[in-house]
């Protein structure tokens, strides 16, 4: 299986999210992340998918997106086309014994703290999908109390914008 | 119209996406931003929703979340229990006229330039939804190529997990 980033850019009207994701259940693709918010134009969102498939049944799946009713756009990205990051709030176990040690890791990740008291800290960290994997397991070795990730976002490296690409 | 965020703990089991955005679309909520991605347990994913309803209509809402297939626990979040952020990427045309303008202000607000090119500039800013709202107003005096955003993505500010609070 490949893992796959597609954006759809779709216009702000009832039930579109759904029909999309309904679209990928019927196709049996497994969704491993998916993001879906406002835009530079008010009337239109991104749907940002990052999904597991073959090649073929991933090409098959973009023509019928095409097809369904509001959706504008999509662009399939790469790791060369394309600027991508996620985002983490993991929140740990606020121990004396390892307090030193979960620093140091998240100085060294570039990692924030938003929220800290005796109890937990909460992190955030902004970058790759395998920079936040790295950091994660990291965290392991410690108390992990909760993560929450939002998903691979990405842009296109080119100064073109997914509109002007699809001829939209 | 009072704006929500709450995230929905599911199995991950095939179609349970589907379930929840159905739910929101039935009872016509306007699903603002949406996320969804992996937690601390493989077997888990966690659907963040920020959308837009009166207080009575969330509660049924919540109510009939509970009542779906696979999910399993529902956290809603308030500004004062809760730590939240959410990334954006920005694409700015880079004109020798306005970049030191752009610059300054992407610095102002913890920018990071995670691509650079003479026709193009990519920032990469995690922070609050205020806060990056506040940031893409700036960049509207300047030419936007592109821009995508995560949604917002909460946890508690506690030590317990979203698992221990509901009873899981």
């Amino acid at each position: 299986m490949i893992i796959h980033t597609v954006a759809v850019l779709v216009n702000n009207k009832f039930g579109v999210l759904n029909r999309v994701t309904s679209l990928f259940r019927r196709r049996q693709f497994n969704i491993r992340a998916l993001t879906v918010s406002e835009t530079e134009n008010s009337e239109l969102s991104r749907i940002t998918v990052v999904f597991e498939g073959e090649e073929n049944a991933k090409q098959q799946l973009v023509n019928q997106l095409y097809k369904l009713p509001d959706v504008c756009s999509i662009k399939e990205f790469s790791e060369d086309n394309s600027v991508s990051c996620e985002l983490l709030l993991i929140k740990m176990l606020n121990d004396s014994k390892t307090r030193d040690d979960i620093k140091d890791a998240a100085d060294a990740f570039g990692a924030v703290t938003v929220d800290y008291s005796k109890d937990y800290i909460v992190f955030r960290v902004a970058d790759t999908t395998r920079r936040i994997d790295d950091f994660i397991n990291i965290m392991k070795d410690y108390k992990i109390l909760e993560i929450c990730r939002t998903g691979n976002v990405s842009l296109e490296k080119s100064s073109t914008t997914i509109r002007q690409v699809i001829n939209f």
